[in-house]
């Protein structure tokens, strides 16, 4: 049965999803900018970053909105509350693409990423973008198969950051403190982008079923 | 004039307050076990973080029942949402505690911060253990001069992080590659437990004034 607070919270999954893609584009050229050394790519993940932010008070007030003028209860409260949370870790997942494209700004003409450790780092990336792209399909489908295999893909990338941790402490580390520095942040940033896929992962897991996944 | 809504809503306010005390103490702990060594206070960090946790739950279970049996609009209905995030902006900080409380447990028996970069770091910690305590006092006191203080505190951490990536870059670090990335991740969580000082700040700021300073 479809009524007014039905599409209202709809439109209100349609904008996280919408928001979902633009984080994954922010990762996507923040990693590229990283890689490269582009300093072009790097500002625009960095101002566009506003564009993410916006879309965030827009939800925000949509939310306020359902809750102001429906003022749902029980699983329905839940919902709105879970999508104001999931906002706000969208935005912050922006908010880590910017410092990976920070890092990537401040070593241009170079690379802040030496040769031995891109792949571990390329790699980090590339599961980071995934989880988001998956993110995006788990909150449009309120897909609850696809967010508990989002878990899985997480194991993963702390299995890459431990393999980071190994290669920049091995004692045959040649790049310096600095490129050290950088990478340990990069994994950091990556990891965080990752932890907060899970949690809204969690989210949608715990709106269709009621059950949350992170309690167990 | 009171009633049962203000009620709920003084005692959701003293539940974020109590959290702030523990969050406060885990800083302080969290740093004692990093500078001292001392695995035994780490382990305290680490496993009384999820009595912050339960807190945090206790505190969504408040705010929902507010949601859902007194349905408040406007400024009320804003007060309970943003009661929502600060609650989990205080359960990260504590989280922020642990991975400082992780990093001193895993040098044991040894102390992750070099001597020289000591007076840096313990400063940091001193900061943002003030920050914590100032944070408990905004909440309590619903206090927006002390909450505009907060946002004058932060500038000093943002200069120590800068003091601390140029001690570490100076060409003179003699003490390697991982006590340079425990530095560097020291500091980044200091920072972040700072950054959550001041968001909640605001949001009391928003709260009280129904003004959002980090929107200016």
């Amino acid at each position: 049965m479809r009524d007014a607070y039905t599409d209202q919270l709809d439109a209100i999954f349609d904008d996280l999803a919408a928001i979902s893609r633009r984080v994954q584009v922010a990762v996507a050229e923040a990693t590229e900018a990283l890689m490269t050394g582009d300093a072009t790519i790097a500002e625009k993940v960095i101002s566009e970053d506003a564009v993410i932010d916006r879309a965030r008070e827009q939800v925000e007030e949509r939310a306020f909105e359902l809750l102001s003028l429906q003022a749902p209860v029980a699983g329905d409260l839940r919902t709105v509350v879970a999508a104001l949370r999931m906002v706000a870790e969208l935005e912050r997942m922006g908010d880590l693409s910017v410092h990976v494209a920070k890092i990537a700004r401040l070593r241009v003409p170079d690379v802040a990423v030496p040769d031995e450790v891109r792949p571990t780092l390329s790699r980090m990336a590339a599961v980071a973008e995934d989880m988001v792209s998956r993110v995006h399909d788990v909150i449009a489908g309120r897909d609850v198969e696809a967010a508990i295999a989002l878990g899985r893909a997480d194991e993963e990338m702390d299995q890459l950051r431990r393999t980071s941790f190994t290669e920049l402490l091995s004692g045959e580390w040649a790049h310096g403190v600095e490129a050290a520095v950088d990478i340990a942040l990069l994994g950091r940033y990556y990891e965080r982008i990752a932890d907060h896929a899970v949690s809204i992962a969690n989210r949608v897991i715990f709106v269709v079923t009621g059950h949350n996944p992170s309690a167990a």
